[in-house]
């Protein structure tokens, strides 16, 4: 069956984009075994992509490839890249989408796809999900070596990413994403939380972490550390989102 | 390949949860054969998890393993049970969410999952869908017995499960789901029915069944035996719900 | 495994029927292939499903099964249709969802499914995505021949589908499918727009094709050929149709 193949796009779920996807990948190979990571990536919406991917690979076994596709640079000159780590291979385009490569996980060999005889036939110009992603991963889970799709390069594109930052007596950092539940997923090391001290955001301070949501009143909010290891803030059996008036990139305070 | 696993949880598919399981899954069985069965459960409404699993097992194959994962309490000293019956394996929370298993389908055994050598290295407080169900789930799959996973207990939580109720002249129901086509599920078993009598829901009154929505005009509020074997009201080319003003839990009356 | 199965529906993703029909689907076929096209039809849309299934099947494997249920007449005296290419086969309902079979891909032959013997035992009358389409689905996919089915027919429903008229100066057509982006996929060939020519659309006029959308500025509406071989209109990092008030069935002009 060859390596797994995992999927992330803005496609969406209505639309035939990820179905075609799929069809190109089986094309190539037909045993392929395809896991979705998720298709519902706001437009053109890099940093959530960065987000969702880098909180997700570690989960996957050795040898995944994740096909990553958020491009609003998609048929312009950005290039198309193969990112090998000691454990996982990475394609996206060239625009910050894997910048936490590096960071997290030692980069082995950065490649820009660029060998045509692992495209389609024929290449759109605004669809290289289908003609470009797909059938480049469908070689590579077949055991293709990732040198043989085009030259080593040296550097790739970085984004700037909001990262906490310490100060006297605490820690200042922001909301990083929301999820369907309404939990507000922040850049602060669960670590940094210490006994007796307070977590401020939008209109609540909250006093020392919590286990889990259960561990508070119905309609308490809490904060705690979750589950990818940062600081986190929940209303039990509620939407924190909606009940602390507070976005992606609002603030998060957290004293001693 | 090993025993199917199908998926039911209340985590949508915007957020990286539910690649995030299958990740965890693929990473103790490779193989494994993972089917959705929807993620698009409303958050932590155990009771429409109840009965979408109920009606949709039967359909599997023999030997498939239902993982739901709808869990107000994780984290909680709340249980992960593992149930198993002669044809099939649920894993779910000790929440209720099963409830429908003892009546419909016998139960062989109820295990309590404890035995943390089947779970992840590190198991966090708020993602037992990742840490517990997925790997359980996995090692299940490729053969290891259920009872190797915690103790044999003798019974499980309950919810309340709104019931019909027969009297004089008829029987009396409610709602108890609505499906994308505004279609209304009820809970009176369809060979309650007869020739000549009516059904009351809402602000209709519906003579007779039909066979099926073609057999009414286009825009017809029409009542039928639905694929679940219960009585189902629809509109032909139309959204009954909206039409007629009724949500789940709405009062539904069968006259001979 | 057999032959891949590609699924398109209206069932969406919310209810349990697109997985209780794979759950049909693997009771009769363990190692059944599954691909999801999409889901997400609007009910009873048949013209979406034909435009969506024709702009996909082109790019899936040889001998993929594709099975596309949009279906207000379930139950009804409709056909369940097997149709057959040189590639591919197709199960439809006989409501002219198949029509662009016969033009872009011949017709070897159209197989009327009658034989009960490769239905669930017991079959609904709503739901014959699980009791007919799924288990006949899984017995093709294991190579169990068409013609076993049941009757070879000659023709099937057609539906009306809007075509570009050519004209002094130019051609009309019309926009058949707004994507997720907002973007405007028209029925006029990619090839109809000639250098220095125009593409009138709402409120827009575009002078000149574009490559793709980061050859223009962003906010910028822009022509291009698409994906699948058709003109469309788009908005660099924008929503073309909320932009410019286009809706499908919006007529679109393009002069030399």
């Amino acid at each position: 069956m060859g390596r797994p193949i995992a999927l992330l796009t803005d496609f969406g779920l209505r639309d035939h984009y990820v179905g075609v996807m799929k069809g190109a990948i089986l094309s190539v190979n037909p045993d392929a075994r395809i896991v979705d990571l998720t298709h519902e990536i706001d437009s053109q919406d890099i940093a959530s992509a960065y987000f969702l991917l880098q909180n997700s690979y570690p989960y996957f076994p050795k040898r995944t490839i994740f096909v990553a596709v958020v491009d609003p640079g998609v048929g312009t000159e950005r290039a198309v890249l193969g990112v090998e780590t000691a454990k996982y291979l990475f394609l996206a385009p060239d625009n910050g989408l894997l910048g936490f490569l590096g960071r997290d996980e030692k980069i082995r060999r950065i490649v820009r796809m660029e060998n045509a005889k692992y495209f389609r036939p024929s290449v759109s110009t605004t669809f290289h999900g289908r003609d470009v992603f797909a059938p480049v991963a469908a070689h590579l889970s077949r055991g293709v070596p990732l040198a043989r799709m085009g030259p080593t390069i040296r550097a790739m594109q970085r984004i700037p990413v909001p990262t906490a930052t310490s100060e006297a007596g605490g820690m200042t950092g922001s909301v990083v994403s929301i999820d369907r539940f309404g939990n507000l997923i922040t850049n602060i090391p669960g670590d940094r939380i210490l006994p007796g001290g307070t977590v401020r955001v939008g209109k609540a301070v909250i006093r020392d972490l919590a286990q889990t949501y259960g561990n508070r009143k119905p309609g308490q909010v809490l904060a705690y550390i979750g589950s990818s290891g940062a600081l986190e803030i929940a209303v039990n059996g509620g939407h924190a989102a909606r009940r602390l008036g507070v976005r992606v990139g609002g603030s998060v305070r957290v004293a001693r």
